[in-house]
């Protein structure tokens, strides 16, 4: 069974997700999936992050949609990405890239084939019109060589990783999530040994926390507590324990962190 | 393979989607998609359109549940509207019918038979204790006839069209978009010849912009900057590239809009 | 076909809920739906409710994930729960037991078994690290034995009832749905005789509403009206007809009411 996801900042009141959903459906019986359609509007970075987050998860041969698209219409290419493991397609503003990068040997093709589009093409919804359409004819098993050609040009998009400077971790925040975790950068595996019997201070511009603890979960901090935790993605997290650490702490995205480890 | 659509104004939280879901499942294997269950509560008109702009994405046979229900459990009627392509079910209040006179070839079937309903039947939640389990016996091939009885009294919705008023178009805005792009009633067949040639004024109640451009698509507005495109449903949008028209405007839904080409 | 269902306060947003769903397309064919994923941030309680309202009209054999998880990582255990009708899945925290108690005849199983788990096992995230694949595993037919081992000692959580004291019925509100609509936990077989005959006066703290009819429907009251209606739970609610009677009456889940019929 072949599987299509969709990543999105469309939002799901106004039809034109289902409308993507619905194209695809004519032309290929793969199960349909969501990943997000709450991307910020416009946020190709925060789309990005997402989709690289949460594409490793799916099956050998998943298909990913992605459309955070301002330049829709414009001379912007649409891409397919393959990689060794899962297929990506969506407008070439970067989106599919760090996901590239992590699946493994991607090849770049620039969709060129009218014949695997919806017409009469819209100028302004190519999600509905060309990357639904496309991935449901990959799906159908269309060869990637017949939908689009090979290329070296494309647009490129890449997550910074937090690291040391000298008795400091600097990293930033990468993504705020619905709990108002504070993702930040900072892989696991660059914190200092023994991390869990530390105490961490952090500062953020002019303003500074001192003694977070490190902490295995949430529940090992008390209630309204901050805390220092490992997320599911493997990087490091500042969070409160049933509380909203951004609201809490007024951080958001793009945040630079300093790190003391004592 | 059989596919059934839901368009509910009854959010994703409550589970009442689900408990429609439910139902679908226990009776029929056929896929089921979501259109949208963010339309505004109670109202039909916006459902109505979400549906009309969207299922002629679906694939021939599809069947679209649409609930949008102040009337539940009065005397109003339950509809199934049979089309050349597709089938619509939901109440008789006007919802499904600018989605049946666009399918094509309509016919009206009033739904009587109580053995296609959910027992005890509720009183409130008619999506879940009828609408859902009539589109899955329909799925599975129960014929029309046998679920209800043909009938010529419905409630009828029409959307009006923009059109020419010597100089000037007039139209409405019908609907917003989470972007903010605020879709007119004026279908692009109707604009004058040359239009991406031309500069538009707006007039709203008694406000107005002038030399607002005619573009094939967001990107070739300078952010921030106002346009006029073809949306993806053929109709003229007033938007703002990578901003939010509806708020820098103050423009909403019904807004009667006079447009001047020079 | 075997369905899982997911029910989570993770929201849409983050592509949690995606990583869940692609860890269960890794390992099993199941048809994935969503019962919600908008339950108020580590509200167990409101979880628990949507999952008893909901649970019962999916199909014999269905599998429901609940993750509602403030205590994820602690040592808290992780559970399977079998009904004689359903399996349910999630956090040892009560979310599961008012359904379980529901579908009848359950069994608990404490999740023990490390080989039906992702690993590296995040601390974080266990609905995707452990009821995500294990609900997977119970769908291709792993026997309940071989993940865990059974268990008499677990959280329990039960939905009290509203009842008769003298000549006033008592109870609270259990549920606020997107309409506004207070859901008490009064059900409807303990109501008066000829209660359609009566009009009802409510009475929350300090505050009393009067003269309030009880309708078969909203649509019975006149648009902007106080009405008592028999939900689709079967329990007494409180609603406006095309209104949100939460807004107007500025009364919240756990609100006690007491209800005089005259």
């Amino acid at each position: 069974m072949r599987r299509i996801t969709f990543l999105t900042d469309f939002g799901t009141k106004d039809g034109y997700v289902a409308q993507m959903k619905g194209v695809a459906s004519s032309i290929s019986d793969a199960r349909l999936l969501d990943i997000t359609h709450e991307v910020s509007p416009h946020n190709i970075r925060e789309g990005a992050f997402i989709l690289w987050a949460t594409a490793p998860f799916f099956p050998l041969g998943t298909i990913h949609v992605a459309v955070v698209d301002p330049g829709v219409g414009t001379e912007r290419k649409g891409l397919i990405v393959t990689t060794k493991k899962q297929i990506l397609v969506g407008p070439d503003n970067g989106i599919l890239l760090p996901t590239a990068r992590l699946l493994g040997d991607f090849v770049v093709y620039e969709i060129t084939n009218p014949k695997y589009m919806i017409h009469p093409l819209s100028r302004t919804f190519h999600g509905r019109d060309i990357f639904a359409p496309v991935a449901a004819y990959i799906a159908r098993g269309v060869p990637f060589g017949e939908i689009g050609t090979p290329t070296k040009h494309f647009v490129d998009l890449q997550f910074d990783l937090g690291e040391h400077h000298g008795d400091r971790v600097v990293g930033e925040v990468i993504y705020v999530d619905r709990f108002g975790n504070l993702i930040t950068n900072i892989p696991c595996d660059i914190l200092p040994g023994e991390v869990e019997q530390k105490k961490i201070t952090v500062v953020a511009g002019d303003r500074r926390w001192e003694q977070i603890p490190f902490v295995s979960s949430y529940g090992y901090a008390k209630p309204g507590d901050l805390l220092f935790t490992i997320g599911s993605n493997r990087f490091l997290e500042l969070s409160v324990n049933q509380g909203n650490a951004q609201q809490i702490l007024g951080i958001n995205v793009d945040a630079e962190l300093q790190l003391f480890f004592s």
